[in-house]
């Protein structure tokens, strides 16, 4: 559906969002579970808690802006997930598969942190700021979320995965 | 196909970036020609000459790891790939069309951190010292060519594409 200016385009892109949060909380357990790692195992489900809220801050953006709370498929996302979902279905290695859990992962934090980033800076142009506070405290959740995922395959992970 | 170590997990993820390369040069020129905003425009060219350089870098790396540059499908990157385009045919507002391209071309910018950032580490552990190298410096053109479309989007174009 064509979109006719920068309010169509925010809203457009939290439906996206809304609909790429809910598909990874259904995602993060299944990753959780297959971890061979326990600490890559405990971000994961920590993770999902912070999913969660995720999902009900948007839906609280949704309402700020006068709206019911929507989604889109977003092939992209869909692929980003599906990547994950096979490489638990592949592997055949556990530590390569706990290393490249992250690196999917890793790329489903970054998707999220410039579609935030995004709309952050679009509803700050048209002052929405209930929307830009809620999406600021979602965007440091997926920073740190990413910094923990690059430490745990630093720290143990790439080591074990080599051999 | 089943990845068995840390290696074949990086030779893995270099097809998939290859590809998204390769994608992208073929992308960047249409949104070139698409944008509104000149500085845009000239981002999205500046883009595709480092995108060709990084191709080339890709290939070097597969030597550097003995092997021919080889590709391989990513859902999410030609998901990615796809959007943009679809902005594109769609938009019926120039400026929101320019803001929506940004986004979009922010999420497969994000989406090559990630990738690099990966890469690099894993190349890193396995003693590549070859591959890190040359994929640093993709990675800080990626990070700039990210930060130079927030600054056009947040000093031009989302103001325009408001109204």
């Amino acid at each position: 559906m064509p979109v006719k200016d920068l309010k169509g385009a925010l809203v457009d892109s939290m439906k996206d969002l809304l609909h790429a949060e809910k598909q990874l909380t259904k995602a993060l357990p299944k990753m959780a579970k297959k971890a061979t790692n326990a600490e890559l195992s405990k971000a994961f489900e920590t993770h999902l808690e912070e999913t969660k809220q995720q999902v009900g801050r948007l839906e609280e953006a949704f309402e700020a802006l006068g709206r019911k709370p929507d989604t889109k498929v977003c092939v992209a996302m869909k692929g980003l997930i599906e990547e994950g979902e096979e490489i638990i279905a592949e592997a055949e290695d556990n530590d390569t598969c706990d290393a490249m859990m992250i690196a999917a992962a890793q790329k489903v934090e970054h998707y999220e942190i410039s579609s935030y980033g995004t709309v952050i800076s679009w509803a700050e142009q048209l002052g929405e700021t209930e929307v830009a506070r809620l999406f600021k405290q979602t965007i440091e959740e997926e920073k740190k979320a990413d910094q923990i995922l690059t430490k745990i395959a630093e720290s143990t992970i790439n080591a074990t995965a080599q051999t």
